[in-house]
């Protein structure tokens, strides 16, 4: 399933909807869940919290007959407005876990020139999730170094301390994208939480595409686009400590809850790496994609 | 009012009560608004959240006649066990924000010999909170390197963005202490999320006081023993970024939100400064207190 949060606008009811993406066709899983008398979670931080059940039932209500669907249960694509998909407990960060953007960033944001030996984790706080077609915000009197990097996103299912590399699938919910915006020059004596935790910093979504869906995620082309103009393109092959291992590592001190989420790194060709350096401005457009889950598109506006 | 969360034994009911601690009485504020017909959120978190109306009707209650006081309503102090008194939605915490401590900090942790010129943050997830006399877990897999930081804690009342120094007071729902734990030998490229976010490494407790019953705060003794045996001892006047500014200064880029909690970093005296150094085994506990608001103090457990 390709779910997501979103609203519509008039109507009076502007409360973030839980849905599902078939076709170009937004489904409102709670208007279906309704005219059917099933109990469905009304948001996806819940919905992924009531664990196979939920997931079953939405599969059902989306597979039966369209002709008995009731009214407004269906909108096309283009008239609903996307929400980020949930506000997670946290957003775990990976840092350096792409072998060229180790490289870049040794040239250019003083880390390492050697390959990290464990994973570099940081946090977003849930403050800096922002939805797509979101203002990302440029606040000239804090950064002029405002920076971007795709990602892709591993959203958490069932609760996970300690757990192998071999069962670490298991407790994976979905995936989405996340932007892992950072104001360059606001590291704190290296540490990243204010140079990548600031408001609007996590773009995220458009949808969580649940894992049956995705049969091999570390082999994703990614990619992200300033203006229309390519900046990073790889794929989730080349990441340095795959998903399986990032789950176990981290959990084998912190516990990963039902949606939590993990930005698993960016390649190369940030902003900071380029000759000469380029950043974000007011005016630009950021739009990361991810095979298999879509695009994630954000204006970046002047906030000061 | 000094809040806290606690639970009783036997009796059933183990389900997290929020109570005031008055002179070593600990009255049960849900069972009070119940037997007053009062409305009361019944988690601290949910109190905060429902601003000074919550706090007057609290005091109301707290300050009616005893005699009138329905069965169940009171509690000795040592009859009740104190949880964590909530769980915030983030953690922020402000390294190396003592003189002192960046002196050793720098013999000892490879961080800057000079003074930060902006306060040096970090953050811990919600799932690394535990509560007063809960263990803190030693994992020797993982680390040799456990540390003890005692810190006040700042528990957030009111959104805050973009606060001034002088508006920053009327954000602040209270104070705590935050006992910010450390695996030294777990920071990753530089970064301390992983070594300050495992599960159990932020003891937070006993209790909350609010703003009203702490006039400066930051004029109050703090100090840590470990096994009885004193080891950190200051007064949260050597702060380097105050924590009006500490506010002003982290609210111009992150939201602050209630029950937000700011670690407003650790005096010297921590277990990687001394010579040689000393670090937390199984078998040990920890005490942290603060002036005015109490001791919060954790046994340090074997969790291989």
């Amino acid at each position: 399933m390709r779910l997501l949060t979103f609203t519509t606008p008039g109507a009076g009811d502007r409360a973030p909807r839980l849905g599902a993406d078939v076709d170009g066709l937004v489904l409102d899983l709670g208007v279906l869940a309704d005219h059917a008398g099933a109990d469905l979670p009304r948001d996806l931080l819940s919905f992924i919290q009531a664990g196979p059940a939920a997931q079953e039932t939405a599969r059902r209500l989306i597979e039966a007959d369209p002709a008995a669907r009731p009214a407004g249960a269906a909108h096309r694509l283009e008239d609903v407005t996307p929400a980020a998909p949930l506000r997670p407990g946290k957003i775990i960060g990976v840092g350096l876990n792409y072998v060229e953007h180790v490289e870049e960033s040794s040239r250019s944001l003083d880390t390492d020139k050697e390959l990290p030996p464990r994973p570099v984790l940081f946090s977003k706080p849930a403050t800096a999730v922002t939805g797509p077609g979101a203002p990302i915000l440029h606040n000239g009197d804090l950064t002029q170094q405002l920076d971007w990097e795709c990602e892709l996103a591993v959203v958490i299912g069932r609760t996970a301390f300690r757990v192998s590399e071999g069962e670490a699938y298991e407790h994976i919910f979905g995936f989405s994208i996340v932007n892992d915006i950072s104001a360059r020059d606001q590291r704190r004596s290296g540490q990243w939480f204010f140079s990548k935790g600031q408001d609007s910093y996590a773009p995220f979504g458009p949808v969580v595409v649940t894992a049956d869906e995705i049969p091999d995620p570390m082999a994703l082309d990614l990619s992200l686009r300033v203006n229309g103009v390519t900046k990073q393109k790889s794929n989730t092959r080349h990441m340095l400590f795959p998903i399986a291992r990032l789950i176990a590592d981290i959990s084998s001190g912190v516990t990963l809850e039902p949606g939590d989420v993990i930005a698993t790194g960016s390649p190369s060709g940030v902003g900071a790496g380029m000759v000469p350096p380029e950043f974000l401005v007011p005016g630009d457009t950021v739009e990361a994609t991810v095979e298999g889950i879509g695009t994630l598109a954000n204006p970046v506006v002047d906030a000061r």
